[in-house]
């Protein structure tokens, strides 16, 4: 069972009353479910700046499949022994292009440079990265 | 078959020899694929600024899954008829936490309103987004 | 006077005070001021995601000064109509680069579209923008 | 004198029209211009992420100019000897709300440790930091 405390913050009135127009149009039911969604992210930010943070990561490509060698060589990359890949999930596109969602767990500086060497090699025509330390609280 | 042109650009030397530096460490094969890259990017985020062009998104969430509605929440928006559910993908990160990445494809603002909408499900700690511009040439 | 109005917010206890030790290690002095930050940051980025929204810029740019005829561009550009240059600062940064922070007010659309211009310009090396709404609260 | 050398860039039709009317867009008068801008974001973004690298900071704050100690406090901070104050700039916004422009010289790590401890102060609403690494090339 987590504990909760109740906190008090003061807030400047015409501040608040902008916060609240724009949680609802977010769809948020309360404030306190909005300011703890800011105050998780800002901890995830902060720790995400540390190389040595766990994380999850999606790895986010698109890529030509007829290249056929990039298959082989991103089954590789994602054997590397730093990284657990945790799940991968394939989508066509069109006739030419894949795009791949590639699930890691592992150190956020690790992430990084494998995310570096996916979205270099030859048929990757676009990669993202989108990082979350796991332990969120 | 896709038609190639070969173009030049005139670089420092200095600015060059950098450049080389960065993409051997990242592990590209040549300047042509490195600098094809930035052109790809450059286009992609470009295009991710009008709300009405189309995307695919990874929206990659954390929530506890012992909160169960959510589950039926984040179904019930995955069928709103504006947008197009690809795929997703359903990873337990520990004895409380889900990780979720959903797959859209869709208009860059319908899928930023619905992404909005998810991230502030009682239930999703953390949130983020990622598009790509799919017209990627 | 400003109008002050005390919210409460529940708020795992674990959370709490993971975010306790990442205010404190950037000074903040309460929760409420850190609290604050985070609500005043939210409603300014969604803003400036409106074109027509009022807001501030501070143009941050890198440029070779022996290419005269750019300080003449820029400062044609400076005068344009839609946007108020309210002031300029100018600095050496060697011999060859100069550094020149551009203030500006007028509408998100029209700030990013002269930023735009400006970086494009010959003799431009680095430019970056950073926009804050001026409605703060 | 700059030593300039000449590349060839392999680049799909498609691809290349697209980016042509970009740049032509964004008022770039060459392909090479928009590519060496590329080029030199990229490695300056690089060079960023080492907290030991050189670089100018922009920070830009809005803040209460009635809370007077918050003048002080900026100015003592602007005296810390890690980091080299270039200059300063400080606009009246409203009646209440003032933004200043910091230049700072130093390290990566130490400018964005400083940055936090500014946008901490109790007065200041909002702040967001610029850097540019300066061996730009």
């Amino acid at each position: 069972m987590k504990q909760v405390e109740r906190i008090g913050v003061s807030v400047d009135k015409k501040l608040l009353s902008v916060f609240d127009k724009l949680i609802a149009k977010r769809g948020y039911q309360s404030r306190s479910e909005a300011i703890r969604d800011l105050v998780r992210q800002q901890i995830s930010s902060e720790r995400l700046s540390n190389p040595k943070a766990k994380a999850v990561a999606a790895v986010f490509l698109v890529y030509d499949h007829h290249l056929t060698r990039l298959t082989e060589k991103l089954i590789g990359l994602q054997h590397s022994h730093l990284l657990q890949t945790i799940s991968s999930m394939h989508i066509h596109l069109d006739e030419h292009d894949c795009l791949e969602v590639i699930v890691l767990r592992g150190r956020v500086g690790e992430i990084n440079k494998m995310a570096e060497n996916i979205v270099s090699l030859k048929g990757v025509k676009l990669g993202r990265i989108n990082l979350i330390a796991t332990e969120t609280c």
